[in-house]
């Protein structure tokens, strides 16, 4: 996540990669000695040094893509030296006063940082991630008291080095530690209300089974759903279909043309076919029928390191600048 | 299909290959030549010459592993003839008149055929085959009201050759053609009771997203249950786990020791280590939790072509014969 | 190849797309309802009409991606009608009177049309695409005797639908039918001399075995050199570092700004990683080092869809344009 | 390795694991526990606790899967204790007087431990054990000059956890870190004599490239030789067929019916197809045609964890012990 960070940053029209810290083991290394050989990086990001990732840093805005034990521990103390830290780890995402936020979704969010511009925000998990610009509508049009989601998620998502080829090839494992929790509880702290303070999360239901299957990048997902008022096929592909990111966020440099797409192919999303739509940033639907069980079921694609982690971050980090949350030295 | 019901006949106690029909086109070849290369036969076996699908055979019982378009006109045609075809093929499913039978779940439903020898014998699609030995022990302890499934089928389910290398690599493909119709109806009658000469289904409503994945065989499903009586993970674990086959069933020569058994792993089962036990016959059930959204969810995997194909429709061929429902000739 | 020979066109500068043709089963559809549901055409495109591949086509030029079977048919009576055919197919490649051009190689093997402007004109096998950029520069330098070449070839280089998905999960085939011959005799004809009107080979032996693997695409050939003269391994790299296309070919749009380049990974080059470089014009060599059996070895990969098929006959049609052979109309 | 050693020893005739070691970092472990969640051990085994690699043990037989920097330091060390350490870690295999040993091929070499039971016994690297059923008899009956070897590498040749699924994900790696060393140096030191207690190795050069592959078990090498008498394609084929262990190892526990058999399908051997040929210790070889540039040509397919490693150990320990250096107790 922090290499397609970094790649993004090498091609930002409003940011600067102004230094990369990593774990105590790889500090002092080259960043370009430190990735793997089959990463390419604009040669003047190749050639920064690993600092500690407990700074100092120079910079207001950090980006923080560390493992959720080290942004534990890291991430506050950095918001205590008056950063801004937008984070991709997992570790805060469940705390009611730190913003999760979508910028399509809930940019009002970032409000919980009040007038201070040092905080930590974070992005949801990448199968959240996927979810949230297909709930977001479905909830506004008709309320969305549930959903059962089997997701098929590939092997990037697991970080590097990732799952052992031995266990993908002629096979499926039907298990993430600890990716069924973080799909049940961060979509309704998206969808949910600031209140004093703090997120007052959505009464939303969320049932999830997630699996690893042999695909490089993109999450597909099975979702049926249940809403409170009636809606047709139609009426629900119109909810997606004519779904916009709010203003603010509309313009940023990250920001997908649309934040969600349905095609029509019985046979679509796939993940090698779909997940690059909008360098990864658009989430693409599919299949969308009634469901016998719940109202409505359909099928989801999104790029979990695009949509679902470096570009999440990189959106929130320009929604922050955009509302004047970001100074350009600390 | 027909392959493994040739190679499960080969090494059969009762019974005996005696003819193997093919379509038009591969008439009169010998059957060693017409199979793929990968595949060995029984020097017996591969000796015979394919004969025309229309007939005439001499023994009275039929197992039809046709095309479904086919065996709509086959199937009744050698059913008039005095054949009891034990059929693999979909044509006839969904007739009321019709049995469609899992020996464990209900081997009742023979008695459609009355006092009669002839007719037809259908076995379920080969996703609904690993949800039967689960479904029927939940409807019987705790009533089984809706269930939502997300399968992961494996290649060797779509028949020979089956899908192309390039969809399935690095790739999913979330549709398999006329499977979740299946999937929703079948169950249901399965469940039903003979009334009048005709299945009455049972009351459940099923729901189905079916995917095809890169795995040679075994179909895994994710599935939430929805259960009219209460039930703890405990009570619905008790209940697969003490489910047995009736007596008429338990000792035939195709029936595992256990119809399903629950794993414990927590990323179990998985298609490549699960989907052989007891010669593909035993339904393997894991992560057995509570579902948010409906009462019950968990993961089964079955082997498609031996609990889903072959080796159902042996079992019911046996069940047949136990029932003294077969004679020797025609 | 076909739809990548569209695609290039779609985007060419010199030529415009005016006419597609297919076998007799698809005449009249649309190009757009034709193509799988997974290729994008630019819309101009999609609305073509499919005609008969027996003409009359309107333009002189004609780009061959036929089955060799209807090549040989085909190809002879459109050159009889005016045409300059640019063929893909291995119907005439063979044919000492028929050129076989690689245009970095040999260009001047167009001649064999001598004044003329219509006939046949082919480019070689994609396995030997990918090794000629290779061959070419070792020969001139060094003298090249014998090449023995083990392939590890692509799903996509056996056309559509391809090799079943069975057959290659948890799987390679080493076998690809017809596919060694090619290897042995091209190379050999494409670094020949034009004598009285024929082809004069070249003096090099090549032994090949060719293997099917589950890489979308990229051909990766395992390869060993015996050259007449002695050569360090760095001589070999240089030789291969400082070739480039002769001028008549460097400028030409679907030329490559290098035909081959050398990367120093000892784990490179890899079909994923390699095979897009240049829109898959460039062939990329590494692992260079002595072979204690033959001279040189090292390892090749190739796009086999672009230098290995439609970018091929797009350069080979670029290049006769060029020499002035192609006229806007027949 | 050593789980597959764990598995044959269970099932052994003649021997019984006494005791197992492993790394300080496992010590102390139940068996049963340290082993990954996918493997079954007999129920005995999976209770042994884990001791260190030093020992002291009982038994005399030591068998040994360490990591080849490990056992660097600890098979001397057994050795000097009287124990006979078979092993399969690469560490000692290129000393001239340690024994490398195929016991169809070259059992006399265990001579080199002269009257002493003590000492340490090696087998080849898993891409070597499968071509010396090969090589053997085509040295003995035309003599083999030279052999040009291209691998094609499973997964499970790499080790728990072994290669990452992004790497062989719609790829091929063509490098295995010092593997061509290996298969270029073993060959000739098998086939070699014994002079004055150090082992003159045939005068044979192989030259190798070693590539990692999508593939579970099953390694797949791609072969041309080069043999000092003429021989027809007929020929060789006899030689391999015909070829037979020595009586010593012939009737060996482990010793498979035939050491190497020539297939005929044009497609085969093919890993997933073919490598559990009488459990994994029959070589099977296929295509065998001349070779243009050297003299013959031909595909190999070995089980590399059987014939490439438990199985050569247990092998090579059923010999020790048929010619009388293990006795009950150190």
């Amino acid at each position: 996540m922090g290499i397609r960070l970094v790649q993004r940053l090498a091609r930002h029209p409003w940011f600067q990669l102004a230094a990369v810290a990593a774990s105590t083991r790889s500090e002092g290394r080259r960043l370009g000695d430190a990735v793997p050989s089959d990463v390419e990086l604009a040669s003047g990001a190749a050639d920064l040094v690993l600092q500690a990732s407990s700074g100092p840093f120079d910079t207001h805005l950090v980006l923080s893509a560390l493992p959720a034990d080290v942004a534990r521990e890291v991430e506050p103390a950095l918001a205590a030296q008056g950063h801004l830290v937008v984070s991709n780890a997992s570790a805060f995402r469940a705390d009611p006063e730190v913003p999760l936020v979508v910028p399509e979704v809930n940019p009002d969010h970032l409000s919980l940082l009040d007038g201070g511009q040092a905080g930590i925000v974070t992005n949801p998990n990448c199968a959240v991630a996927g979810l949230m610009p297909v709930f977001a509508p479905l909830h506004d049009a008709f309320g969305l008291r549930t959903a059962l989601v089997t997701t098929f998620q590939a092997i990037s998502g697991a970080g590097r080095p990732g799952p052992p080829a031995s266990s993908l090839v002629d096979n499926v494992v039907p298990w993430i530690g600890g990716e069924e929790d973080k799909i049940a509880r961060e979509p309704g702290k998206i969808l949910g209300s600031v209140v004093d303070g703090r997120i007052h999360p959505a009464d939303l239901v969320v049932s999830a089974t997630a699996t690893r299957v042999p695909v490089l990048h993109g999450h597909l997902e099975s979702v049926s759903v249940e809403l409170e008022r009636p809606a047709s096929v139609d009426e629900v592909k119109a909810a997606l279909e004519t779904f916009r990111a709010p203003d603010e966020t509309a313009g940023l440099p990250s920001s997908p043309a649309r934040p969600v797409v349905v095609v029509e192919g019985p046979d679509r999303p796939q993940p090698r076919l779909d997940r690059d739509r909008d360098e990864g940033m658009t989430v693409v639907v599919g299949r969308v029928r009634e469901c016998a069980v719940l109202s409505c079921k359909f099928v989801v694609l999104s790029h979990n390191l695009e949509r679902g982690a470096a570009g999440a971050a990189m959106l929130n980090a320009e929604l922050a600048t955009a509302q004047g949350r970001v100074r350009a030295q600390l």
